[in-house]
This record gives structure tokens, sequence and C-alpha cells, in this order.
């Protein structure tokens, strides 16, 4: 353990470890009762039983903490600036309310300068991070002009390495008249601008958004840049999302809150996994996504924060865990791991979430003795310590 | 604002204040934008428009983060000890459990030493300060012994000075063929001892528990030895809870979930409270009460935790106004009040809940803008400081 130059650490008597590796441990999650996690750098080292953890430079003691991945929250919307909460303030009040929605949003952040943009996405990322966020994607999609998009992409970039370009979030209002010339802006000049920067394309395909043939045209140009597929899809009704998404195989299908049989089948027999956003049905009442129906199915489900000004302006993913158990009909365990391996394959990452030799080393104690208390002690910040990348935060 | 010995702060830059007396501010919470308190020792001495403040020994520059009363938490269980975590992974994962519910934790309880039960009680109030409560009313009910349930209160009242007598929680497992000799004992013996360290008198009056005349015993006796009443009324289905309460002057009644028309006018037509615990719903799958509908009919509405190993282990008051807005038809501003002076009313306090010259010097901070971040951002942990008693914690 003494090969490297950066010192090594052994973080013990964790009370129960979510490995995530059914090969390290009981049952899928791969718990381990009293475990050891040693970091060598930014890696994990070694993973097992407390008791036969070898010798390391440093040594902190979890002291009957549970320990688990870093959470991996594939789907936020962090590149934005303005204020939205007299508009969350009606909705919640039965007043109505003559803003924009997402228009307010998309003019205050070609408002924005690039500092404002910095500082906000630093301060939501660290946000996210102290809750035990280790692994973040975010979008574009306020911009909705050449410029304004390349730019938060640019931003995002600085701060994550899951950046994904929805220059298809709406039709730009400024295109309000021509939806198709705002395909073919998107498409052309805007996905020239963009592709340098993302890893993802990704499209709003929604009744009032994007159609199918309108999606699979933005999808199939952002392929042709090397970008990989990702899909809002069937979150405000029925539609062709998920099945082009599958079609086009994408990593993720997100929302996938009104499924037919043929789309839960389509998603089972596929590698494109459904993300679940339970934040949003929380803060806009909307009905909720059955999780078990998909689990039931064999598909792959991950659980992420949409965390956006509009819809769902929560970053917790401790949260969103809470409501999948509470409302989408999934186990503890099975949130959990949606919340982290889920997030990662939906993601396409292996190095993250997981704890097992060779990963990233992302790891977050929980003030309680088990992962369980997630959803067992709903809103209760249980975070205690993470680590990200190796370093205690 | 020299006079006193203790050094005097003003807490300025509020980027908006609740101070929950419409003479100082805007609307029902008195709202004050950039606003300012004086706290002297442990009591407030000024509050106004930051331009307006007073000289005071010291300065904290709120820095544009919102303001509010510390959370009055009004209903939780927290004397207790034992570990529930495996039922409720059973009852949420869908699996058959045969654990004993509650009787475990009077098990646990009464086999834990006082050290253990201090401890754990000193736990959940400094995690619930944390998360900006303040004030937190606890309960007695898991030894159902005159000594396990006279140590209970000693214990709690070591901690808090709202402590609650709840030996009619359930009917001791040692009389599950006398519930009338169990009731017996509650109001004689076990009163006698119990009285001296309470302040309030509680009954859980439901089917399988107490019914309406074994209620009227319990909170007619404890009114006899100086306590006030408070009940546990209607949580699980209709019944002769909450008109109990309002006949006998309860300070509150709590749950309310399954109410009658004539027991809203019953609420209404009184100074009995309304306090709803949303976490319970949450935790347990059940119907929500409908708030919307007792404060229509001119009800006064609480909001409280009810934390406890078995229904509810929540104790963030933010997580249950977001529930309360969420699926209860509060609005924000309605759900804050509720969290605050509302919990001041249940516990018949008008030193708490409020940010009024001469009232206690609990404030909250909030990493946000406005009090509507509470519901607007649910599961993250906006709560950035918090004086107690005027001292910053
Ligand atoms: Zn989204
Ligand atoms: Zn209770």
């Amino acid at each position: 353990m003494t090969t490297n130059s950066a010192p090594t650490t052994a973080i013990t008597h964790i009370a129960q470890l979510v490995t995530n590796d059914p090969s390290l441990g009981e049952g899928p999650l791969g718990l381990i009762q009293d475990a050891a996690v040693v970091i060598d750098g930014d890696r994990i080292a070694w993973v097992g039983e407390s008791s036969k953890a070898p010798a390391t430079d440093n040594a902190v003691d979890a002291a009957g903490r549970a320990g688990l991945p870093g959470f991996v929250d594939s789907h936020s919307h962090l590149v934005f600036s303005g204020d939205r909460t007299a508009e969350f303030n009606a909705r919640m009040s039965g007043r109505p309310y003559s803003a924009g929605g997402i228009r307010t949003t998309v003019a205050a952040t070609r408002a924005a300068t690039d500092e404002e943009l910095h500082t906000n996405v630093a301060r939501y990322l660290a946000e996210a991070l102290r809750q035990g966020t280790t692994t973040q994607e975010t979008k574009s999609g306020y911009g909705l002009t050449v410029e304004d998009e390349a730019r938060a992409l640019r931003i995002a970039a600085a701060h994550t390495d899951e950046v994904t370009f929805l220059g298809a979030h709406i039709v730009s209002p400024d295109y309000a008249d021509d939806p198709a010339g705002y395909v073919d802006l998107v498409t052309g000049p805007m996905l020239d601008a963009c592709a340098p920067h993302a890893r993802w394309v990704d499209v709003f395909c929604e009744k009032g958004a994007f159609d199918g043939d309108q999606a699979r045209a933005v999808l199939t140009a952002g392929k042709a840049r090397g970008l990989t597929p990702r899909v809002h899809a069937n979150q405000l009704g029925h539609g062709p999302g998920v099945q082009l998404a599958v079609e086009l195989d994408a990593a993720s299908a997100d929302h996938c809150t009104h499924l037919t049989a043929a789309d839960i089948d389509a998603l089972a027999g596929s590698r494109t996994v459904a993300t679940l956003l339970p934040g949003a049905e929380f803060s806009t009442r909307a009905e909720w996504p059955d999780a078990r129906r998909l689990l039931d199915a064999g598909a792959t489900v991950a659980l992420s924060t949409d965390c956006n000004p509009g819809s769902s302006f929560t970053s917790s993913m401790p949260f969103c865990i809470a409501l999948a158990v509470r409302d989408m009909g999934m186990t503890p365990d099975e949130a959990v791991w949606s919340a982290t391996e889920g997030g990662a394959r939906a993601l396409r990452r292996t190095d993250v979430g997981r704890i097992t030799p060779g990963a990233r080393a992302d790891l977050v104690l929980l003030d309680a003795p088990s992962h369980v208390h997630l959803a067992y002690r709903p809103g209760v910040p249980l975070v205690s310590a993470v680590w990200h990348k190796g370093v205690l935060i």
C-alpha cells in the first residue's frame, strides 16, 4: 500500500457498507458489515472487513456509521440565472401568475455574465457535494442561441465532466413561428459550436416541445458529431420519446412517468436506463412514475434530482430516495442502488457509483447505521462525511 | 442598548424576515425586507429595517439570507431506545415482518440505562436544533410502568421544558387482559409519579388504543393534577378524540387526519390547535390530512414532526413544511407560520415562534433569499445559522 507517493487512508468500522458489487458482499448491494475501505490517491485500493484491512499511512474511524458510494446525479439543469420563487409560490398557493415559466429563466440566463453563471454552477455543485453527490451531470438549455448554448456548455465543463447539450429544451422564443427553423439551427450551427464542449445530446420530446421526428433529427445529428443521446421522455403524457431513446441506444430515457406496456418492454429489452426524477413530480404535484413496474419488467432504473429552478429545485439525492420509496414502489435497497450504480449506468460509467478496488474514491458516510435510514429518516441531513476523488470535503 | 451586562448583537441585511407579527411587517407573516434583529442576552431587543438598526456591541451580516423564527416542534417521542430499521425496511419493501411494533421500543426503552436514554434525547434534540428547531416538545410513552414513565419524564425534563406525560400511549402489554386496570394505573400511581415532571398530559385516543371514555378519564385526571391536555386524535380513523380535546380545552389535537364536518367546526370554534404531522403519513404511506379544509374553516393549524422510531423518524421541520405544501393544501406562507407561531400556540407559548421585541432570541437564517424556499427546495438543508436563546449554535 506504500508504493505510490500519495499517502493511503483506511476508513474503518463502517457499520454497513454498500459496495454495489455482489461479489464483495451480501445481496445486490454487496453489503459488508463492519467494513473498511482503503483510499490510495483518488482511487479505492481495497475493500473488505475492518478486521482484515491492510496497514495504511492514515486511518479514519467511521465509528458505526454506514457507508455507501457517492451519489451519481445523472440529470440536472444548473447553468441558469434568475429567480422563479414567486412563480413557485403562486402555483403552490393556487394564485394565478402570468410569468413566462422557462422563458423567464432563458431571458435571465442570456442576460447573466459568465461570472454569474460560473458562481451559480459552482454553488449548486458544492451544495450537492455536501449532500453526498460526487458525480453530477448538467445540461445547457436556457440559452437557445448558438452563442448562449455554447457558453453554457463551456461553463458547465469547467465544473463537471458530465455535460449535456440540450439546445432542444424548448423551441426558442426567437423561432416561435418557425420550429423547423429552430431544429435546423440546433442540428446545424448550434451543434457545431456545442459538440466540442459536451459528452451528451438531449432533447425534450414532449407535446408542446419537440415531436418524435424533430427529436430523432436532433439526436441523430448529435450522434453524428460523437455525442451520445439521452432523452427527456414521457414526462407529461404518452409519446414516442422512450421508444426513440431505445431505438437510438440512448444512455437514458428520463422522467418515464407515462409509459405503455410497449415502452416498458422496450426499456427492459435494452441497455437504455429509465431515469426517474421524483423531485419533478413532487414540486409540480404530478402523478408518480411507477418504478415497481419498470423493475419487475427487468428495466434498469436510475434516480436523479432534475435540479432546476422551474419544476424541481432540489439538489438532494437522499430526498429523491425517500420519495422513490414512499411513492414509486421502490424498496430502500433498490432506491439506494438506483441513486448510485443506477446513475452510473445512466452515464455509462464504471468508475463511479460503486465501492470497488480501482473505482474512484467517492464515499459517503451517514450519521446512521445503515443506508436504509436515507428512506427511514426523510428530510434529515444524514450525510456526515464525503470523500470526493479521494479527498475529504 | 448598553444598559445590560450582556453584549448586544445586531444581525443585519436579512433579505426577508418572517416576524409572525403583522404589526411589524407585511401580511400575516409580518415580513420585513432587508431586516435587522438585535439580540440582547437571550431576548430579542429590536426588530426593523436594517437601515434603522440601533448601534450594538457586535454585528453579523446575514448577507442576503432569509430569516425566520426558530421552528417550534410541538410533538415528538424522543425518549426511546432500540432499533426498528428492519421493520421499516420490511414494510417499505412489501415483506412480512413479525416484530412487535411499538412493543419492541417499549422493551428496549425499559432495558436501556438512564445514560443511554439521556444520550439519545440529547442526540435527537441536537440534530433538530441544527435543522432550526429551537423549541421541542417530547413525550414519555415507551415505559408504561410507574417507574419507567417517571424516568422518561425526568430524562426529558433534563433536556427540554416542554414535557408530556403519555402513559396512555398504548395499553401496557403487562395489562393486555385488563385495559381498565391499566387506565386505573395511569390515572392513579403513574400520574402521581409523573405529574411533577411534566407540563402536559396526552392520550392516544384511537380504536385499538384508548376509547373516548378512557381518554376522558386520563385527561381529566391529568388536569386535576395541574397538567394541560393534548390528544393524539383521529389519526387512523374517525373517533371521539378531536371533540374530546375541544371539550376539555386541550392545547392541541394532534394528527387530525380523519375529520368530520363537526370535528372541523369544533376545532374552528375553539382555541384547540389542530397539529398536523405529515411525517407520519409520509412514512406509513397513509392518507394526508386536509389542512386546507381546516384553515378555510378558521381553525389554527400547527405542523410538527411526530419524530419517533416507528411511524415518523424525521426530525426535520423543513421537510414537514415541504410535505404540507405539496400534499396538504397549505401555501408556503401558511406552512411556515404553522411550523413556528402555530407550534407556539399548540404549546400556549407567546415567547417563541415569533421575532418580536421581548421574545426569546431563537432565529434561523436560510441559505436562500426567502422562507418560500423551504418548500421550493425540498430536502435541501437550507438552515445555515441558528441562534437559540441568543446563542449562535
Ligand atoms: Zn430535465
Ligand atoms: Zn405522536
